[in-house]
């Protein structure tokens, strides 16, 4: 199965999936491109140093409609049939996501539905929750919203900080997320209602 | 410390906080009352069965407001100093928050600020997460809002219905609630911004 991944940062998860490609963690898998909407994302050095395609689809002021549409085109050119998004901040257009039916999977720093949106784990502190985690989910149009997939739970104490809470929470954000795709190229997965479910 | 329990139904949290305290697994505390805004609460007979006082505060077609002053009135002349919801079914009124400011407390069969209001656990597999769980919390004038001083998760899976995840987490919700209560009760603590922090 073919991957396209899409990054805006330093791309952590990135690289976590690329090497668990690498190392047949996820058997039958392949990364084929790496796609960034900022020019200067760590992450494309971290792609191009471990062998993958790397691209910059800068936003250049047009509508999320004509930025997808080109990102869509670059995936689809490259025959991509799983659309990985690794701390890609913007939100996917309708088209988007009708281009890959169930196919496109995102990671969030915090236990959904609590804590969309930016800075989750920021949220968790300030909301003073003793359990804060992370979730794999599809994508669908509405923000950190899809059919969950995954999620892992992690313990908050007193003494964490945004910063102590975003690294303990990242450790499992790359075993979850390699977890997940292992289970999705490797089995057939229905979505029913909202929950996920894998045949064996 | 002398503590009053609200309840509207079977009261299994009021059993288990009762039992605690005659156990002394919270040492230093005595249940002085049960009130019940339904008559026929199953609870009552088992508050009465372990010889706690009862009282049914019916709602009567009044206000919130009436209805909140007669039951802190029965609270305040036992002296009670805690007041622990248990299962029931009534958003407070601010003046009765402020009777007791900072020492309301409920249990909630979720991981909060995820699914508040009724039915958690069905909104938990509705919206199909793999984590859910039980939280304790103050109470405040919002529903299910208040500071969060401990909170326990539950994998949720395939095979669960609303009524199996509502077992599982009824058996952590009545440990939790237990272990908050001898820390509130034991302790100093302190809520700073929505944080509950414990002195020693």
């Amino acid at each position: 199965m073919k991957i396209g991944i899409l990054i805006s940062g330093r791309g952590s998860n990135m690289t976590a999936i690329i090497e668990a490609v690498r190392d047949q963690r996820i058997p039958d898998a392949e990364v084929s491109v790496v796609i960034s909407d900022k020019k200067n994302a760590l992450g494309l050095e971290k792609a191009s140093e471990r062998g993958i395609e790397t691209i910059v689809v800068a936003r250049k002021n047009r509508t999320r409609e004509e930025h997808d549409a080109e990102i869509v085109n670059e995936l689809e050119k490259r025959g991509v049939e799983l659309v990985c998004l690794a701390g890609y901040m913007r939100l996917l257009s309708k088209d988007f996501v009708r281009a890959f039916p169930e196919k496109i999977i995102n990671i969030h720093p915090s236990l959904l539905p609590s804590f969309p949106g930016l800075d989750a784990q920021r949220q968790a502190i300030d909301y003073g929750v003793r359990i804060s985690g992370c979730t794999v989910h599809f994508v669908d149009e509405h923000l950190d919203h899809g059919a969950i997939i995954l999620q892992k739970s992690v313990e908050v104490t007193n003494e964490d900080t945004s910063a102590t809470l975003s690294a303990k929470i990242l450790e499992h954000e790359h075993t979850l997320y390699v977890e997940a795709l292992r289970k999705i190229v490797g089995g057939k997965c229905q979505i029913i209602g909202r929950r996920v479910v894998f045949e064996n």
